[in-house]
């Protein structure tokens, strides 16, 4: 047996050949990309399973340098708004003939640079990520010797590389701008970490926002580093128990919503009448709230599109040498959770 | 150059060694194991960078049998719970060394059979999935051919593979239960696809309630295959607009409130007041939305934990030969959107 000579080895074009169908239809079949019908799949199926066609990724890879495994390393993949970002591209790689890689941040550097090492290891075809610091020396480092693409998810700073973004900064400003505009001035702002872009650009929107009605920011209310619901909770609690409280909150970090209205009910606040309310992401909650909650809106299954296949003509030599940057606008959804603020409460 | 002797290679234990720490720390950096402080990230990277440890997953994949890959296939990931029980289960793996591979079922029986070959062709190291029929023979085969450990997730019918699961029956029946307490006789119930172990439970709890209070079950108000919002949205109207309407909604289906929700508003109909309603699954939306809504709670960060370790125990042959299952227990979180129905609607 062992002298014996090994047969041919069976190629996809067999495979094609014995189907009747394209050599497309047969990768697409082995990639179980949804967009073929059952008779096609059966009739590949069948010609694969009689020529014992055996497909070996691992041995591929040695070969040919390509895993067709793309990354995908973001810092906390149960906010909602993530996973319909990674929904998206998920499909768009699969569709391609690609796997997803999927790995949390925790949000810290040393674990980012850690995965970009680990990537590599794993001979990932391209990677997408967010980063906790775009001013993080390692991190870029890491970044620029990573020698397969990376596209970076809703970050900005580090301008070599692929990004799509959100105009955060149009959406907290014209939040901002809303809620001047029915009167109030001492506006809280609840964001995450100013290391990285969104939680910036929604600062400078804001900012812009005021400095343009000529209302001073009392920097008091403005808390930084809400990285979750009970951040939020915990802000909006002693937000209110100010001597001075603020009369309308912009919650503007990501999924962190029903924290500050836990604390609004906790102090019996109600919303639209004793406090004005945006949220910074809109979601089933903000819809659905009584009064329901104004909020910023982006498309996030197109970011994920955009993003995926962004990345993967970097990863097929089609883009152009230069970093592309795609930014998503936002609209504001105007509910009923801001109103004019009582007599007692202007200053 | 091409003459000469290739270096001797460096080790792992070379690395712990120059560091002075444990091969296993070594390893734990390698794998971006946050469990690692920074002191001893950068000695061990240190020693890594001096001695040129490089980590050829791939290369060994070939040379072991092992990819230390996991995969991960569910029918929809951006369900908000799915994504907890990901989470939690993600970063066990990467604990472990252990890097998930993630794909959607796209809940068709034909992509779950082409994902389970191509989970076997990346030479994945075991797999957890959801599958969309457990009475589908070609899906049931392919899990037998699959050559690395299963898991099935809150998946039950297939007892030859280990498997975490939810006491949907309990929860479902105590929900019902307290429906028929407060007087409800006309119940509606809308649950996903009867193919799987959740709705089908779900059901059977149902009418096991009815039984036990001798009340018989109106089929016209039984809704089967609601599968998102939309699906629930067009169900609940069409429900109300019935000539003998229910008073109470057990909206049993997975991430289907807020179709439900929208539903009875657009209609003018006030839960706790015109309709009692259940959720199926608790959310910050069913917490928070006026009223609270009544809901099925279960822990879905200890169901990711379980399902990963004991995932782990098998791929290592720590687990005993014959298949395991968990099943977690729910409980029901009464708010306030069940109240005694109204006299005109009591039959």
């Amino acid at each position: 047996m062992s002298t014996q000579a090994k047969p041919r080895q069976v190629k996809l074009r067999d495979v094609a050949q014995a189907a009747g169908v394209a050599v497309g239809t047969v990768s697409r079949v082995l990639n179980a990309n949804p967009t073929v019908t059952e008779a096609v799949r059966r009739k590949v199926q069948a010609a694969i399973d009689d020529l014992g066609y055996e497909m070996d990724v691992v041995a591929q890879s040695l070969r040919g340098g390509t895993t067709k495994m793309v990354a995908c390393a973001i810092r906390d993949f149960d906010i909602p708004q993530f996973a319909t970002y990674i929904k998206e591209a998920e499909r768009i790689f699969r569709e391609n003939g690609y796997t997803l890689l999927l790995s949390s941040t925790t949000n810290q550097p040393d674990v980012e640079m850690a995965l970009l090492r680990a990537f590599e290891r794993r001979r990932v075809d391209g990677i997408m990520m967010t980063i906790s610091d775009e001013g993080h020396a390692g991190v870029a480092r890491a970044l620029a010797e990573a020698g397969v693409p990376v596209l970076l998810i809703d970050r900005d700073h580090i301008g070599t590389l692929d990004r799509v973004t959100v105009d955060h900064f149009g959406g907290a400003r014209a939040a901002t701008q809303h809620l001047l505009g029915l009167g109030h001035r001492r506006i809280a702002m609840l964001v995450g970490d100013l290391k990285a872009f969104p939680s910036r650009s929604r600062v400078e929107g804001f900012r812009a926002a005021c400095a343009a009605a000529g209302v001073a920011i009392d920097p008091g209310l403005l808390r930084e580093r809400v990285l979750d619901q009970e951040d939020a909770f915990r802000e909006t609690m002693a937000l209110l128990s100010l001597p001075d409280a603020p009369t309308a909150f912009f919650v503007a970090a990501m999924d962190t919503l029903g924290g500050s209205l836990r604390a609004l009910r906790a102090l019996g606040r109600e919303v639209g009448r004793d406090v004005a309310l945006v949220a910074g992401s809109d979601s089933d909650l903000a819809e659905l709230y009584s009064p329901g909650v104004t909020a910023i809106r982006w498309n996030l299954a197109e970011m994920g599109r955009h993003a995926a296949t962004m990345l993967l003509e970097r990863m097929r030599g089609e883009a152009p040498a230069t970093s592309r940057a795609l930014k998503l606008p936002t609209t504001l959804v105007i509910r009923q959770s801001c109103q004019a603020v009582t007599a007692g409460n202007r200053d």
